[in-house]
């Protein structure tokens, strides 16, 4: 499965830079490198260097120089890929980056498809399956939440958490599929109580693996929220006093710039998604109520509600407003809501206070005087638990784990369910290898099939 | 006028990418790295570690991983900015790179200024004004001819032109001013004979390299083309063609893009900027000739002049078509013409051999349908003379240096007029001083006013 030709591609993000980093695996990649590096030094031959070194050099095409460039050196099994790696700092131009990418292309090299260096290490045992696939989500990473989880699952979170477990279960496995060719003699290699003190255990933590991913998810892809509230009640105005809050520490550091995500706000690392609900009077023609009811539905989708309410439009319907309330936490029992009165700068005192005491924990800002935006924010945040980030918990984040660990739940319950039941023990070791099998597909353990590795490393970019 | 502070900046293009590079420079750039660095291996510092040398390790800010990095190690003077470097690869996430850049300007870095990584490598006496200057060509080059000219210039070649015939002009100075101390005493230290052929060859040195400017300059920021003729004759169309040919080739290469240039065509590595003469028509009420009058102003800019027909129209106007390849003839003695029928499809082969008999020279190409292009294009890069290039001639191309040749230049001049007319020595030994001068300002050999290297490096990007 692990082809040994030699991969290129462009490292760094493309455009212009000062530098840009060209970067070769393979057996022969040194080999290759050497024959278009010519080193300041009179005689120096990338071959004969020792790996984690650097050379100043140029690469030369046929006496042209196509620029000078910093070669580092990473020998197998030391290097990202574990096979022989070449990286080639070269001056930032999008023109000369084609010029050694093509050089090299025409010279024992082939384009790297996506993730492919990542692949590879996989393959060459430098991480397992589910470290790899944590590169990705580390690249991506735009929150402290999301960085911090996916650093986590980089440095082997998940596979720590099971690896253990992993090994006990297939001990046991052993030992009763031993049973099985003793099966007249009536024995039990396997100790009953550690067995089931182990099954227990193994579902404790799948389960609390599994109760992380919807936590986990929400801070990887930001947690969804929903603003609900009639038109003009300032839905946009708050959206973009929190967005332009956040641009504004972005733009300080210089050399960075960011994407723009219209809806997605970090707050103190954690990502919030709004949730557009806008246009919600258009489609109607009665006007019954304050008008969220479209909004609802979209609310489904959130795991935090926003109710915003205009503070001048109290006084002539605070029954409707208290009503909705009301309505809202039926509908949602289990989501947070946070009712939110804006506008509040064009009240006298009096009123706000007249407001606070109607609604509960009711949180009074402007938008448009950007009054109150603090206590809005630290709100948010503590409407989130951050408790199993902070304790340095494993948190599952990639659905395919989660699948898997489900499965695996499956399979070591009907084993529970065995033990329980007194059945035969070969009914039941077959649901111990189901479990070991779906154990085993999130660090990649077994074979796995070149779809699901093309599946996963497809979504990469090229380059890593 | 040498800081030592340590400088810090993202080197590689804002953006996603699997690796990004942050760098730092200066006397405690590794002190400094060192403080967040956690190698893999256990105990393991980076002060005491070689120079060019690659670790594996951690970021690490109060035992919270911010990223694994690649850390490489250049001790002074043996670095691109003759300090101590330190590149640290990080995971391309815009995430990431701020959160270093952070952790490091809140613990002794400042961010970089643009080109200040260069500017330190200048004053370290690592490269002169000319190669450092170059740097930021050879970044911006895109074309084979713009990059070639750049890498020759980073690699000295102005300098080396210029540095003996410089030395030599500074021991005659030295000997003319000898002189003149002993001026009661009528001696001559200096070699006259010899002087006067050194005279003449900077003399003649000096007017090669001005000479070559007009070339480097369209070659470096593209030969400027207009393409002149009546609406409709196909002109964008032509256009189009020769862009999304290039497009094509650039393309092939994954990982690299490249700006929309919209107007900017690369054929056999020479850039060809056309200059947009679209809309003649609109502001002439009275339709007296074909109508190009107004785009003569605009070819006023171009070095060459494609005169495009309408291969239809040319039956009952070719008289109007040979009068005007006349009146652009005289009006532009200088410029490089070529003349081409488009919409040739539509026209019969004994149509076609009448068209070609009657105008001299002429190209039948036809936009639409795509043929006759590569004629076009062997055509336009036979009219640029790139004898200068493949003969890797030194080819001026910063404007300043220009400037400097050109005062250089008179100054010399003086000089051998001096000589000539026998006028008094301290005469014009102030004219070989400003020589002296303006050769020096080119390669920064003189103490360079700090405006003047504000300016030169506040058009490089940040992290170079």
């Amino acid at each position: 499965m692990i082809e040994n030709d030699t991969i290129i591609a462009l490292a760094t993000p493309a455009g212009v830079g000062a530098i840009a980093i060209i970067r070769l695996s393979g057996e022969k990649s040194i080999e290759i490198a050497d024959t278009f590096f010519k080193s300041v030094k009179k005689v120096k031959s990338l071959r004969t260097q020792k790996s984690h070194t650097l050379h100043l050099g140029h690469i030369v095409n046929n006496d042209r120089v196509i620029d000078q460039v910093l070669v580092s050196i990473f020998k197998n099994p030391h290097s990202y890929t574990g096979e022989n790696v070449v990286e080639i700092s070269c001056h930032g131009s999008s023109f000369i980056q084609q010029e050694i990418i093509q050089l090299f292309l025409q010279n024992g090299c082939r384009m790297a498809d996506n993730g492919e260096f990542t692949m590879r290490a996989f393959l060459n045992g430098k991480m397992d399956l589910s470290q790899a696939e944590a590169v990705a989500d580390v690249i991506a990473s735009n929150s402290a939440a999301s960085h911090q989880m996916a650093i986590q699952q980089m440095r082997g979170g998940i596979t720590n958490e099971l690896k253990e477990l992993r090994g006990q279960l297939l001990d046991f496995a052993a030992l009763i599929e031993l049973e099985l060719d003793f099966s007249g003699e009536d024995v039990e290699f396997a100790d009953r109580t550690k067995f089931k003190e182990l099954v227990s255990k193994i579902t404790f933590v799948l389960k609390r693996l599994i109760d992380s991913f919807a936590f986990g998810n929400a801070m990887k892809n930001g947690i969804p929220v929903a603003i609900i509230g009639e038109p003009n009640v300032g839905k946009s105005t708050l959206l973009n006093v929190l967005l332009n809050e956040e641009k504004a520490i972005v733009s300080d550091i210089a050399g960075t710039t960011r994407d723009a995500i219209e809806d997605e706000v970090i707050i103190d690392g954690v990502a919030f998604r709004f949730i557009d609900t806008a246009g919600i009077r258009e489609t109607e023609d009665v006007v019954e109520n304050i008008g969220i009811k479209k909004a609802y539905e979209k609310a489904e989708n959130a795991q935090l509600i926003i109710f915003l309410i205009d503070s001048n439009k109290f006084s002539y319907s605070s029954d409707l407003f208290l009503e909705e309330i009301e309505t809202i936490k039926e509908r949602f029992p289990n989501k947070r809501l946070l009712v939110i009165a804006n506008k509040i700068d064009t009240l006298s005192c009096h009123d706000s206070s007249i407001l606070q005491s109607e609604i509960e924990h009711l949180i009074l800002l402007s938008a448009k005087q950007k009054t109150g935006i603090d206590e809005l924010r630290s709100e948010l945040t503590s409407l989130v638990n951050t408790g199993a980030l902070s304790n340095n918990e494993t948190i599952v984040t990639n659905s395919r784990h989660f699948e898997a660990l489900n499965n695996a739940l499956i399979a070591i319950t009907s084993v529970q369910q065995g033990i329980d039941l007194e059945i035969s023990t070969d009914l039941f070791s077959i649901d111990i290898r189901e479990c070991l099998r779906h154990l085993g597909n999130i660090t990649g353990e077994y074979d796995v099939d070149k779809d699901i590795l093309g599946h996963i490393f497809g979504n990469f970019c090229i380059g890593k």
